[in-house]
């Protein structure tokens, strides 16, 4: 039953309608919609990281057509905590219509308010904490304290008169995380007794067996590796895990060593963190990285970003000794940082350079310098059995993640008709405790790339492939208007294409000898013989070297 | 003391020279040249896979500089065994001179045999096999037996008056392998004792902790998964896995399945596999794919390609329903491989394909259903206290597996100066059981395309990766070669640059008074017009719209 136009008359007054509108069947772009009695809650508003087959675009958004139509209707974002995939689309929202509320916790608006001052936009904010309750319009909104590889992330359960949701946001249950700020699994328990009708709950891990271990055992590794290093320490993670940094400024100070922050986010963020309490800062720890020079090289820890592999951050430029930080022999590099799918050759780039410097390096191949940030199957089953959800709909993840989240719903006793499956825009209505899939909406990618948004189509990503691939061919013939004689041509030009411009050769007589018989037969649309000159081109060039480049033809006529 | 020019008349009579062409710092392309009194010999000529930086490229062959001039001093070329990375790049090697003889093991010459037919070419071989002796020339060979993912491999003892070599190929040391045949440590032993200055040795695993499990681990886990399967079993590995795809037809008979071969390199490969015994087919379970559709859901297993993802392959077409055998609920997927870096992406596609058909998919993330085919650290230390050499040179590996292994080495005992790290064209000399880096030659990378080989230039690949990233705008002026005047354009065409051709109009009218200016101060020259017209379009569109597409600017004279 798909709804090709999404009709909010469609919907009854007493019923909840939820709409996932990015993340589902993807690592990224978080955002679902929340709609009851004419009004519409958000929850995140992430972005997504292309991969190889998006070749030359920045960040993915959430396709906003289901909300598009709708924006005066919301009455605020709930922003469950500050990492990318759930924050970094809110500028492009906020383009739409600026004086849409954020609400969010103490580090999570902080994080958004620096990337919005970017935009030059000034938002409207609500700052939230645990156990706070709200009310908006037809929502009651409850904050619950999650566990994540960011502080100050928060579960917000939904109260409304179609039914009682609660949304995780990105979670684990590390039950002795570094801020003692523990998943609130008291919380889960009582909203579970006061019933929660339907669980959005997130999959990244499900399909990871067992249990997350603690981030607090990072620390000891650190510990170990600072010490015994002889030389420069430099530590790269990504730059809002503040309880990573924690433990490196910890290390670092009792080894007796200065920590230097590396990178733009880096500096930003953990500036914001300490401003707020949320990093502890061991007194004189931190030194300017101008002055880190000046320090002894068994003094002395960078903590850097570019723990992915990205081309421009710093550890990239470490290696292309690009970098102030000439990084040599005796030094030593820590990867504390997972490995994202897709970055795994450009990291691996990263470590054999790093090794080729001299460099000794210790990632989570080697040391347990990483744990997880999201809930494995193990914690997940606890959760399940804690909250006991009449409903249950996987959210963030592929779809092999959502299936095996789905599995463990089924096995901790939620009945299978009440586990749902769905994707970006499946439309469910919640009433009276039951949850429907009542449609589907077509959701698309918006890519942005440059200062263009949702310019890029399918087909011009089609078309960048190929120019990969194979590289093209132009040619450029000028006919007279007139008599339709050649006047000048054909030019052929190739690029990526890697022959020597001399085997074009080959070809002219050939196109020269199909425009004639074109020109006999009385064709003369400048459209039509480009089509001509496509086929002879192609064809050519697939027999003469197996290879189907762009074939660009054009003929002018002067 | 780099040697630019290698100049086979430096190299004294008595020494021999051993360069590393192609695996040393990747893994595959590998080749490695032994000279001694004017004579040489090649072991192995393997392809390298393009990673996702090298767009169109389908394979990397090893740079046959340092040998191209001295052809018909090669005596011959040892094949370790038949795996694409050590014998892929021979009928490149036969095309130069194509009586080289190939010396292998059974299997090795089996196979390249079948590929050298497909380039029309029939190879001098000599068929050898573990405990045989043959002179050749200035060099006595000794073949070793050694375990590996494909049977039949050998390590070769290479006995010169410069020295005595030990180049083990790729190996490991399962201790219980399926045809129980061992890496022979006897061997080892002996010709430890009788001196082996220098060992070539596989380095792919040697930042692994601990020891590879054997191969026959598998077995009862695949015994499992069929038996519980309640529908058709699809498993996918690779194409010359002779020992897997033994386990899979002896858990299939077990189970009173029949199996199909899937895709044409299975089928080839098992039939030869099969032909030479070293594949056992139990009686009749065995079924032509024809015939296999007439076959009960739950009596059949497909054994098939694609594992890591690649397009053209079975499993990645299955996906795409576009497949006779169609995927859907109740199958059972087993991906019985490894994950190789740079195929996550796509291999994540299958999987998430897959279950998004209603297939449970097994692989190595959630079952024990893939072991390497390389010796890990563990066994790296036992090879090196068996052996005993003088002087050790890691091959087949990044370069921090190259570190890793031979860190291994000084820590059993091998001393830090005679552990040589080394990369492609590391020119080595061997004398009186000193082993000394002499020189570096230039390696460069030769990419194959389509049916060109060596034409595409790292410029090249850099214009793709542009076209790719940005695509491309061109321009095309016809100007008067009398009088400079502009007849036709400027026409603008853009292909992967995803804006309406509309946007071009606010460029036309600077592109017009750029070529006016220029043509006021008598620039005539359509090289030097080409250079204003980029440089016009270029900041126009960086300006505009913060990208970087490739300008193809053409100004021609009529």
């Amino acid at each position: 039953m798909p709804i090709d136009v999404y009709d909010p008359a469609a919907l009854e007054p007493g019923t909840l309608r939820i709409i996932p509108i990015g993340g589902l069947g993807e690592i990224g772009r978080n955002m679902t919609s929340f709609e009851i009695d004419g009004k519409i809650l958000i929850v995140d508003c992430g972005v997504l990281f292309p991969e190889e087959h998006q070749p030359g675009v920045d960040l993915i958004l959430p396709d906003f057509g289901p909300i598009r139509d709708r924006l005066d209707d919301i009455l605020g974002v709930v922003l469950t905590h500050g990492h990318e995939d759930h924050i970094g689309a809110v500028p492009y929202l906020l383009r739409l219509r600026q004086d849409i509320p954020l609400i969010g916790s103490g580090l999570t608006l902080a994080f958004i308010e620096a990337k919005l001052k970017e935009h030059k936009i000034t938002p409207y904010t609500l700052q939230v904490k645990e156990g706070q309750k709200e009310r908006l319009g037809p929502f009651n909104l409850e904050f619950v304290a999650v566990n994540h590889s960011i502080p100050d992330a928060l579960a917000v359960a939904i109260k409304t008169a179609g039914g009682t949701v609660l949304h995780t946001g990105d979670f684990k249950m590390d039950q002795l995380p570094l801020d003692r700020r523990l998943t609130d699994l008291r919380e889960f328990a009582r909203l579970g007794t006061e019933g929660v009708d339907l669980f959005l709950v997130d999959s990244t891990n499900a399909d990871v067996p067992g249990f997350t271990p603690t981030e607090r055992s990072i620390g000891p590794v650190l510990d170990d590796v600072i010490a015994r290093a002889p030389r420069r320490v430099i530590v790269a993670s990504f730059s809002s895990h503040v309880h990573r940094v924690q433990q490196v400024l910890d290390a670092a100070h009792a080894n007796g060593r200065r920590v230097a922050l590396l990178g733009r986010s880096m500096v930003r963020n953990m500036t914001i963190a300490a401003d707020l309490g949320y990093l502890t800062v061991p007194d004189g720890v931190l030194v300017d990285f101008k002055k880190a020079g000046n320090i002894p090289d068994d003094k002395i820890v960078y903590m850097s970003t570019g723990s992915q592999g990205e081309p421009m951050a710093v550890l990239s430029r470490m290696v292309n000794q690009d970098h102030q930080v000439e990084v040599g022999h005796g030094d030593t590099v820590i990867l504390a940082s997972s490995l994202i799918p897709g970055n795994e050759n450009a990291v691996y780039r990263i470590i054999d350079g790093l090794t080729k410097l001299g460099a000794a390096v210790v990632h989570k191949g080697n040391a347990k310098v990483h744990v997880s940030g999201h809930a494995a199957a193990g914690e997940l089953t606890y959760c399940y059995n804690i909250l006991k959800p009449k409903n249950v709909l996987p959210v963030h993840g592929e779809y092999r993640h959502l299936v095996a989240n789905a599995k463990l719903a089924v096995e901790t006793g939620v009945p299978e008709a009440n586990v749902l499956l769905a994707e970006d825009g499946t439309v469910i209505d919640l009433r009276d405790g039951v949850a429907r899939k009542v449609g589907q909406l077509d959701i698309g990618y918006v890519y942005v790339d440059g200062s263009t948004v949702g310019e890029i189509t399918e087909a011009d990503l089609k078309d960048r492939r190929t120019l990969a691939e194979e590289g093209f061919i132009s040619i450029i013939i000028v006919v007279d208007a007139q008599t339709g004689k050649v006047i000048v041509g054909p030019e052929i030009h190739a690029k990526g294409f890697a022959e020597d411009d001399s085997v074009f050769d080959a070809v002219r007589p050939r196109i020269v000898a199909a425009l004639a018989e074109a020109a006999e037969n009385g064709v003369r649309d400048p459209f039509a013989l480009q089509q001509i000159v496509r086929r002879t081109v192609g064809r050519w060039v697939n027999t003469a070297f197996r290879r189907r480049p762009m074939i660009v033809p054009l003929v002018i006529e002067a």
